[in-house]
């Protein structure tokens, strides 16, 4: 078959021919991989980030988001069979220890990433557990079956903070901020704010339903915000960015009793004013990571199912895999929403 | 002044000239009534009921349900003045009792009911203290402002359940259910399951963004929840009628580990199998009463301002208060949504 | 081996020479049962109450309690080895429901109950699935770790309401009531009440710390814990007997706003005050079923660890696994806590 | 009257006669002390901290902790009269603005504090208004009365977390720390962990139950913490000291999924990993600011009447209110826990 391959460390990945997976477990499944989405940790193995350095170990085929279908199952392979249409969940769990024997599997003892710390799903192939796949409803669109995580993240981080009837603040607009917009929208918010840097996204931010979208290096949000709230601030703060300025300002405009949500990975220590940012405020503040296994994955499917959200809306380029380069290129520029790969296919026209 | 007024105890009531209200206390507003509305508590006065029968101590100025201008303010009122635009809360809370010092005053030890227990606003002129008092937003219609306690009730029996992106089955869609099925919509229901006996209930019910609706009089509402939801049952199950049926439909449609809100009034102890409705179930169920002090009307006020839910379609009949008997009877046949009745000037067309 | 058996539908049961599991599957462990403990269910299934005749298909071991020793390991077992000490949890899940797939795994929708449904551990040798074991530290004594469960289900029940600084109700002093009793003490109940009609059980409950035991055959549950409350009632009322009257007892003693705990399974349907019991109240009522799995087992854990809880007071009586028409019959009287029975052993002296 | 009285802008304050509150207000009560203690903010307002440099307008009467007997009431008082015991809340909130309106008046947005930005009660007399009074059960020892505010914040710091049952870290071992320390220990904290770098206070803290007490300037919080809790670390994590390191080690051992909660005050910025200690660890993290009005003192004086806290250790000096200097100092020296002063009488030996 062929994949995108790290195969020494440093910089870069390779597209050719490489061994298909063959030892199928009893508890496994193989899958023809239909379609697979770029995210921003394959950026980070791309370009070896120091972070990833230290963790991939090369030979390894990249890529975690997909949607294919199941071409064999292992013999203990119980509620899946040939045909069904699966998604993979990144987060590959035990399954036996303390958190996941506790519903809290997403954040997993022993946790390993497909694609980081196993081989991915950039290829014509992909193996996995019973236990790490979904089964889709077939009436789903294939390239919304594979970008199903960046919306689980909105649906994981959404579910920590009361949204109906509520005015939120969401700082960073990429994929994931705007699948949180089209949540909110869709779960009543009363206003949605939506501050990012690059108009690229804040329109992306307003076709998913924000309703004041400001551009941060143009304008002052806190000002702005705090101005349309009567002074008083939001009920909701979302930092999705990672960016340091966001807490900043995400904080300030936070009401007292508030909620911060905090899914942004920053790459080094933030300044936090705790007196005033959280004490004061008896503020509550959500650390989100991942999706819940398998709550998120559940509610992620009915609110598609019930349209609530279009995610093909965050979907803005498709490319064949063998054009990784093109699409790499494309998401470096900040100028896209998600990008889906078909391996095993012609990609429909944009 | 004229008022609608229970001068003797016995079913009815009379319209006449009464005395206005004349002693102002110190935190006390005096209200020109601009539009106040029906509610079954009302019927319940007129019918003299037993119930009611035993709580009501004649003369006594009827109805609760009100919006007004303020044309009076007492020495100490500091934050309402002339001018101002108020609605009431008909449960008039001590304020310092455990109940009320602890954020329960809907659930206040000594509570008092307007129109119950003292005089109502079914009246030129009504009086009250600034502590029952709610200073509307101008922009809000007149007839909404009077009718927001349906909307309050059902905001705060929504707050007892998770709602978005869960499906809901509404038991009773008078006019609060009907106002919960517009709410349980904004708030992202990924499916709402509308039940009645009555036709125009289901019709309004529908207007509000009912997805399916059943007259449980010709369909077994069990089943046809039970095959549309591919026997799993509902997230969320409101019993808003009081109907010994519903309870037994409704804990029946609840999926295990759901949640069951209870706010209709049986008029008699309902049989309950305890045993597979709640404990095998590991069910939730809250009881839900009246609003929450304040924090109810701030969300109903939020909700009205981003125009989440339509309160006119509720509002379908407009009486001038002399006309009162027209619109209790017409109230009393079912046919009906909110009624609302104007003291002060002629009624706009209906 | 020997064992208790369900050899033919009807009354009774036999204990006498039986095969020994041998078809050790892949992810199984057999284990030698060193104590097993009786539950109300057991009773249910020797008297071939009408429930469980309809449930259970004989032949059939009986039994779910127990605590043994690992004496072989399936090959892809991984975290328990020979030498282990282990507990079984009776409800036995599929894995990959929505109710499992959710952390809900003891609401399952394809559950199965050892010893009602599968063979149980009234023998010498027991073997379950390595998902069904619960790894015992091995300081904890023999007995006690077969008799968890009924603590396991206090922890349950205990985690649906607040009890610290709280004052609680618990109507029904059997084993599971007594352990909960002995929880709440620990966790810092600010009064505790406990409600029976046998004296034996009354005794107990004050051994494990209840502050004030009422016989409810002897004196007005209602006006003795109103009356102790200052007229206000409880925060927090546990229902764990399942008779009808303790519904009616306990709902009045319930204050406003507080939460009541349904555990007990009542026979028939119960009558119930909807309007005064639950809804005035904006009351919280949760039915607890079984345990959480695995949090329910970690804390129960930590608990015996912490000493918090001194489980042995409620173990009152202990038996060789073929007296066990003796521990049957001592058990119906009402006259016992937790009965421990020994399969491989003579059983440690009362 | 004498008071205690900061007269000029800058460090120091005078013991001497000042005028008593003359103009009672209908709804205020006069107090005479019997009892008053100094906490921290004092000290600031002595050493005029800049922070309170900025906010405190002299003349003004110093102090907020105290209990006191009702020697007169206004006019509309309906719940308190001569002879009661009291104690005041420090915040005195507006009863009307939004956090007021909806059960969160401790974050009042027209917040005002007693003895900060109005006279306080380090005094023979003090005034305040009956809805910031709290009305003390008589038996009830006078210098318990007047230092439950300590004993508050830990009871609202605890109410932000679940303690029963787990294991709880604590950093910072003054007069709050050392209460939260005695209420983990009654709401059965599995095991409780004491941090602090004077022994004075880890003494203390022992005292009121903590297990494991960690000089934090002598070896390693974490090490220490981890090591005891098979590397896995706290359930739930308190910062009730400010100082920056206590954040960082406190995160540290907050487990995956646990919850930090956050008390103390930063005099500056704190440099958090929000990435480590807070997304990837899908953490809860609450701010507590003071006590709930007034559901903290319910719980507050319940855990007193059960005899649940010892406070009296917490309390470990008595002085004669002349005698303000020498209790100063030594409250500064950090040897000492609660101290207690006594305006209108000879204060009990210690």
């Amino acid at each position: 078959m062929h994949a995108i391959v790290k195969t020494t460390p440093g910089p870069g990945a390779v597209y050719g021919p490489w061994p298909a997976p063959s030892k199928l477990g009893l508890r496994d499944i193989l899958v023809r991989v239909e379609a697979t989405s770029i995210c921003g940790t394959d950026m980070q193995i791309y370009d070896w980030h120091e972070l990833m350095a230290h963790r991939v170990k090369p030979p390894l085929i990249m890529g975690h988001e997909f949607a294919g279908k199941v071409v064999e199952a292992g013999k203990e392979v119980s509620d899946l069979r040939e045909g069904d249409i699966v998604s993979g969940e990144t987060h590959i769990n035990c399954g036996k220890c303390f958190q996941c024997r506790t519903g809290n599997g997403h954040i997993c003892e022993r946790m390993l990433l497909r694609g980081v710390d196993t081989d991915g799903c950039f290829a014509e192939y992909h193996l996995l557990h019973e236990g790490s796949a979904w089964l889709n409803d077939k009436k789903i669109p294939i390239e919304i079956a594979s970008a199903q995580e960046p919306l689980g993240n909105a649906v994981h981080a959404a579910s920590a903070a009361e949204i109906s009837g509520n005015k939120v603040a969401i700082f960073g607009c990429g994929p994931i901020g705007a699948c949180l917009i089209g949540l909110c929208k869709s779960f009543g918010a009363s206003k949605i704010f939506g501050v990012d840097i690059v108009d690229y996204r804040l329109n992306l931010a307003k076709k998913m339903g924000g309703d004041v979208l400001i551009n941060g290096s143009q304008e002052n949000p806190v000002k702005r915000i705090m101005d349309l709230t009567d002074g008083r601030g939001v009920d909701v703060f979302f930092e999705m960015s990672g960016a340091p300025p966001s807490f900043e300002e995400g904080f300030k405009v936070l009401r007292p009793g508030g909620t911060a949500v905090l899914f942004g990975l920053p790459s080094k220590n933030v300044e936090m004013d705790v007196a005033n940012w959280i004490v004061f405020k008896d503020a509550r503040v959500r650390g989100v990571f991942g999706r819940r296994l398998w709550g998120t994955w559940y509610k992620t499917a009915e609110v598609l199912k019930a349209g609530e959200v279009d995610l093909s809306k965050v979907i803005t380029h498709r490319f064949a895999l063998e054009e990784f380069e093109k699409a790499f290129t494309l998401m470096k520029s900040g100028h896209s929403g998600k990008i889906v790969m078909y391996p095993n296919r012609k990609p429909p026209s944009n």
